[in-house]
């Protein structure tokens, strides 16, 4: 795949990243999974017995992949040193997927721009160093802005509230804010959040650290440029708010109606617990992966719907997992088009262009097999139930991270399976995304149309 | 929703069916399965006590719309008059949707010819009494060649290698003649096709005349008219043909490697029984509904690749169900088009038109959500596991009928849901793809393009 065009192939500095960003961020990924695995596997690393092998790379892919599932418990398993290793890599997953996200999106809107006004000016073809350095630094200003914010809001929670000494009270902020923006999903509980279900004081700001990472760079980018001028927003930030929001209330919905009486999860809570119960699981299931009730608990219908809402993801060029939630949008409004009988799709007073339609729907069916087929696969070869799989596949190709329980006790390829849809997950959408939306060959000739029934 | 243009408005005989034929077709289903469910409950119809109205509601419904998913034993429940009654309403259910759905489809091709070539002829814009007598004809024939054949053959073996008395092997020969070209799955065995599964006697004739019905009229028609010259096939005949093939060979395959040491099925047959068996399900998964090997003893996974076959289901205008093989071959050709950068989805040298392409987006997502929120909901109600209730929720949506066996199980309202997703299943692709491919309306302006971020 490759990103500039022909013209563009002045060599120098950041010639790398111009010409192919894309095997730059794979590289890149695979170069911190490998060190992080070197790392986790000292004897430092480990409280008591050092990890094997398979521990190392699941949990630094898991790290690095901004996922969060599990095959050690966190807290138990890792010493100060593993959990601080694990931290790093999860900042820089989650900082370095949205730095590069973004960039590529540069890259694309310009493209698109150029094809737009005809001009061939060879300084929007590519993204120079300035860019890059642009980039990170808005990346790592909002970062350290929203991280210190929730990492002192919960410090104080935790040594107020909870008699923590002030050392861990700090450590535990600043890990679980770090976790939380970049939707890692990490947790130093072996519970999770399951013993702060009821406290409004941990939950709230973990969720806001999450959706914020996980609505992406360029939307948040915008609402602060414009924050006073909603209507100039563009279509992608408007869909990803509107998109958000509705997936947020509907999911609080879903999580209350499904798991209302279940005593095993929310069942015993009083109502205001229960909603923010639901509230939380909503955020984290799309795809943060904290969890204020037992997962393993929940019902097998909640674990399907907890499925669509990981599928569905965050938004594009964020720390969130999933087809996005452009995508989601995208097909449903072609869809409603279609059954409306408008020969365009349109949203916002715009024109959904046909080379997004057919990214979406790729985008949308390909991850649909890529979930289903290894779910069919680790089914006929594991002694666990369909929807247990189902769930942990999801969990992992969407970077999730929540889990039935199952990841630490899967025979070890299909641990392997399941740290290459992390991967898969994590690079594949946007580095997917970017080549279609970059693709700029034409046929020279059209072929006559055809219009083979359907139905 | 409304299929003639506002000229073509003059009264007079055969005007509903110009006019609306897609209502016509609703009419006339619900109408045929309220006088099955009467006629079943009478006590003539059950051999011993009456049905109950569940009972005959379902039954005529699973044989109106050709499913044969059962709440009760077939050959055990009902008398020799129910059981014929149970064959005239499959046989009126299938000839009655392929004579439709074939005239809807003349109804699309000539709206379509009409646009590109910009003409305004009154005649070619609706489908007259002359064409529905043409179409019933065609399809009246070509089911009693077909069917006379098989039930030949089927007559045959049954009294020489059965020993069945001559008037009980032509009965069973012409009941599974048609209940098999009709795609309707029901049997007068109680265990199905499964004491046949080594006897291709039974088996491939029943698999021919399944795959005959399944492939489309249109096919069927346009082979025959056009044997000697297969390069003036259309691209849907083509396309049809080539998915038929594959999916029967790969299905095929699947049984085979996902069976082949399952003692409960296959797995104490020799080789050749094997190969013969794993083809007979793959025939019927797609959606006629015979087993020859017992379903509910399969493995979870092989309910899955089964579920995804059936959703696929068999030819347009035919009497299979599904969201047809080419609405999926149309949804690859997009995905494998873009991946290789085509800005147009091209198969068999023809271009398919953005507007086919969007049909197939939405019928088949369309079809995903009315799987899966079913499911979903059954799933919660019922102690039933998710992937019994997909199994059996696909089958009905799908019209094949194939089970786990829980159907007959099921609290009243899942099989009330059942009956409507057979109902919705049968008459909801041919009137939603038709609809959606006359559609003529065209925006006065055009709102400007935009491209949200994918992935
Ligand atoms: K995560
Ligand atoms: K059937």
């Amino acid at each position: 795949m490759r990103f500039s065009s022909p013209l563009g192939r002045q060599e120098g500095r950041g010639a790398a990243l111009r010409r192919r960003p894309g095997q730059l961020i794979i590289v890149g990924f695979a170069g911190a999974i490998a060190v992080g695995t070197l790392l986790l596997l000292l004897p430092i690393a480990a409280s008591s017995a050092p990890a094997s092998f398979m521990e190392a790379l699941f949990t630094a892919t898991s790290a690095v992949c901004v996922t969060g599932l599990i095959v050690t418990d966190t807290p138990v398993f890792w010493s100060g040193f593993g959990e601080a290793v694990i931290l790093v890599l999860i900042q820089l997953g989650g900082l370095g997927v949205m730095t590069v996200a973004s960039l590529l999106g540069v890259l694309v809107s310009r493209r698109l721009d150029l094809s737009s006004r005809l001009v061939a000016a060879e300084s929007t073809r590519t993204v120079g160093l300035g860019d890059v350095r642009q980039m990170l630094v808005r990346v790592v200003i909002l970062a350290a802005v929203v991280e210190t914010a929730v990492a002192l809001v919960l410090a104080v929670r935790f040594a107020v509230a909870y008699d923590e000494p002030l050392g861990r009270a700090v450590w535990h902020g600043v890990f679980h804010s770090i976790s939380a923006y970049n939707n890692a999903g990490f947790a130093l509980f072996s519970l999770s959040l399951i013993d702060f279900v009821a406290d409004p004081w941990i939950c709230v700001p973990i969720c806001i650290a999450t959706i914020l990472g996980g609505l992406g760079l360029p939307v948040v980018l915008e609402v602060l440029r414009e924050r006073r001028r909603p209507g100039r927003w563009s279509v992608h930030t408007k869909i990803t708010l509107l998109m958000t929001a509705l997936l947020l209330a509907g999911g609080t919905l879903f999580f209350l109606v499904a798991e209302w009486d279940n005593p095993a999860t929310m069942g015993t809570l009083d109502t205001g617990g229960r909603i923010l119960a639901s509230f939380t699981q909503s955020a984290q299931a799309r795809t943060a992966g904290y969890n204020s009730v037992s997962t393993g608990d929940m019902h097998t219908e909640t674990w399907l719907g907890t499925v669509i809402l990981m599928f569905i993801g965050g938004g594009s060029a964020g720390t969130a997992g999933g087809i996005k939630v452009t995508t989601f949008a995208v097909l449903a409004v072609v869809i409603w088009s279609e059954l409306r009988g408008d020969p365009d799709a349109t949203v916002f007073d715009r024109r959904i262009s046909p080379a997004t339609q057919r990214q979406a729907l790729t985008m949308a069916l390909l991850a649909v097999a890529i979930v289903v087929l290894p779910t069919l696969w680790m089914t006929a070869l594991s002694p666990f139930t369909v929807d247990q799989i189902l769930f942990e596949v999801t969990s992992a190709f969407t970077t999730t991270g929540l889990s039935t329980g199952i990841t630490a006790q899967l025979a070890w390829y299909h641990q392997l399976a399941l740290v290459a849809l992390m991967f898969i997950g994590r690079l594949g959408p946007v580095t997917l995304g970017t080549a279609l939306a970059l693709r700029a060959s034409r046929r020279l000739y059209r072929l006559p149309e055809s219009a083979p029934i359907i139905g």
